[in-house]
């Protein structure tokens, strides 16, 4: 934990930083080991390059033995005042990007000429890059999706629901001993597929359809993320293109991926791919997020990323092509960056086959 | 809806407002009936005096036929800056309490001289008083809360886990049409009943140990909310004084409700009441709180509360006394402001009686 908040002190200091404000509870836990979830209640980390971290907790939301000096604050306290009596009204303050209006509006009433700045990114590239243990527990948790993925794709059958493949895997999750679906498991059959971020619902699978599964599953903390697209019984020769230009511009994407390429290039990669296929605006998203305790964390892989591949990050690569009313494939793994090149984390085959 | 926005107007007016921007999806739901989750994406309703509201939307997260004006952006467009452009940076802007500092910094970067101001209540407030509608819903979800409570109660035995009953809750839910819990259900058995937020683990049930629920479901997207102490065994003399005072704590707030009355004032019945009986740092938390579409909405039932009890009002009543290391008591329900008094949305006996 130590070396973790010496790292992101260097990412303030090179920010010009000598303040900043942390507030998702994940980056707290990742730098102190606090487990707090107060909701809508204040809590945070300042982290000031003197070394007087100072953390702020309400009462209700008991810590025991809080590493660093605590302000312990009840609901009918005024917490932001608490906090005004800590900055440095003269300094820049760094803030998280996920702090709400709720405390930052009343923070800059009160110091008119405070600069505020985003700063998260000092928590979070240190967060985008893996040490040996979580890539172990990430490895962990992909192997279990790669378990519960190819047994779902063993018990699909016609004349079933979306809803009831989805309630399986999340049921096949727990007994592998995940703690819960990294996100809401989407399958999507047919014409849903067209839609990226289709809600399983009451659609009876139907023979000739495709079946896209995109699941991840939360195992000590971190998550997992992969997408496969079957089809339930012989797709039309178009389709099979289709699922083979995306399966291509996946495994192209994967195999650029080293230490020092900037991962928009890598977006290109897999977006000309597809583009030569004949297809541009169906390919209508990133080609991925970075992924740790959370399914999507900071960083993208996209077009504008100005991030450049280092060891230790760990990424989803999921091109895909949607054909609205019709059908949608996407191929998604997660990959994780070493030394000479990447590793990918899923090991499901991405040949396209039929299910059912 | 539209009358629905013509009072969010009329709130903005009394507030001095020509432009507000609504970001939380709830109350865009609530405003326009558009059910749209982009996640971090930005995504807002700004409504303005003028009439002309504009929504932004992610074209990823399609919405069919928009009843306002939309700008539709894509990942990799600058979205601050179309909304920039439909602001009047002469007049405030207000924001969503829970508006992130992601957009709403660098927005303001952009004009250095924007009043920026927390705004939500002018769209709380209206979501505070629920319609018929809202009512007959919210009354169903806590028919089924209460329902599922005296199932809980019945299924209670020495040697369960916390877990165990937990899980058997939530399976409850589902069976009786509701979708999901409203917040994750609170099983505390013994001391652990002393943490009024504690989270249900493997702790086995042992008898004369108290059994602290609270629980809740979402049915048709609304909240329910109620909390009941059990004993699993006879309890010592102390622990009924104690259970008794709070009860009646709970009691004596809710027939002090009535249109008029401040709500720091319902606050301070209950709370004197179990002051009067020697316990004060003891009950640790505000009163209540609002409920709607989420468990925990806009409004306290505290003593720094300055909302005055309506009409159509619904939140909770929740007095509790909380002895570390040895066990706690709460009683919750569901209260609707009536035009002479309140109606308890809950029905379950609140005497103390032994279970398991």
């Amino acid at each position: 934990m130590t070396s973790r908040i010496t790292r992101v002190l260097n990412h303030m200091k090179q920010n010009g930083l000598s303040q900043l404000f942390v507030t998702d509870p994940d980056s707290i836990w990742y730098l102190t080991g606090i487990d707090n979830h107060p909701g809508e209640r204040m809590y945070g980390l300042l982290l000031k390059e003197s070394g007087d971290h100072v953390l702020f907790l309400n009462r209700l939301f008991h810590v025991p033995e809080p590493p660093f000096r605590a302000i312990w604050y009840s609901d009918t306290d005024d917490c932001v005042g608490a906090l005004a009596r800590e900055v440095n009204e003269e300094h820049s303050l760094g803030v998280d990007k996920e702090w709400t209006a709720r405390y930052l509006v009343p923070l800059m009433k009160r110091f008119h000429h405070l600069d505020v700045v985003l700063a998260s990114d000092c928590v979070d590239d240190c967060r985008a890059v893996k040490d040996a243990e979580e890539q172990r527990i990430m490895k962990e948790a992909s192997r279990i999706n790669d378990t519960v993925m190819k047994e779902a794709a063993a018990y699909v059958r016609v004349g079933m629901t979306e809803k009831e493949l989805a309630s399986y895997i999340d049921a096949r999750y727990l007994h592998y001993g995940a703690s819960e679906p990294s996100f809401s498991t989407i399958v999507s059959f047919g014409a849903n597929a067209a839609d990226p971020h289709h809600s399983p619902d009451n659609t009876v699978l139907e023979r000739g359809q495709c079946v896209l599964i995109d699941m991840g599953c939360v195992y000590h903390r971190y998550c997992s993320d992969m997408t496969r697209t079957f089809f339930a019984g012989e797709p039309e020769q178009e389709k099979v293109r289709i699922y083979d230009l995306v399966r291509e511009a996946n495994e192209l994407a994967e195999q650029a991926i080293r230490p020092g390429v900037k991962l928009s290039e890598i977006d290109r990669v897999a977006r000309e791919h597809i583009a030569a296929g004949g297809y541009t605006k169906e390919f209508n998203h990133r080609l991925g997020h970075f992924i740790g305790q959370r399914d999507h964390e900071m960083g993208d892989v996209s077009a504008v990323s100005d991030i450049v591949a280092a060891p230790g990050m760990i990424f989803s690569i999921e091109p895909g092509v949607y054909l609205a009313g019709d059908f949608g494939v996407r191929v998604e793994d997660l990959v994780l960056v070493t030394e000479d090149g990447c590793e990918v984390l899923n090991h499901v085959d991405k040949h396209w086959r039929t299910v059912g």
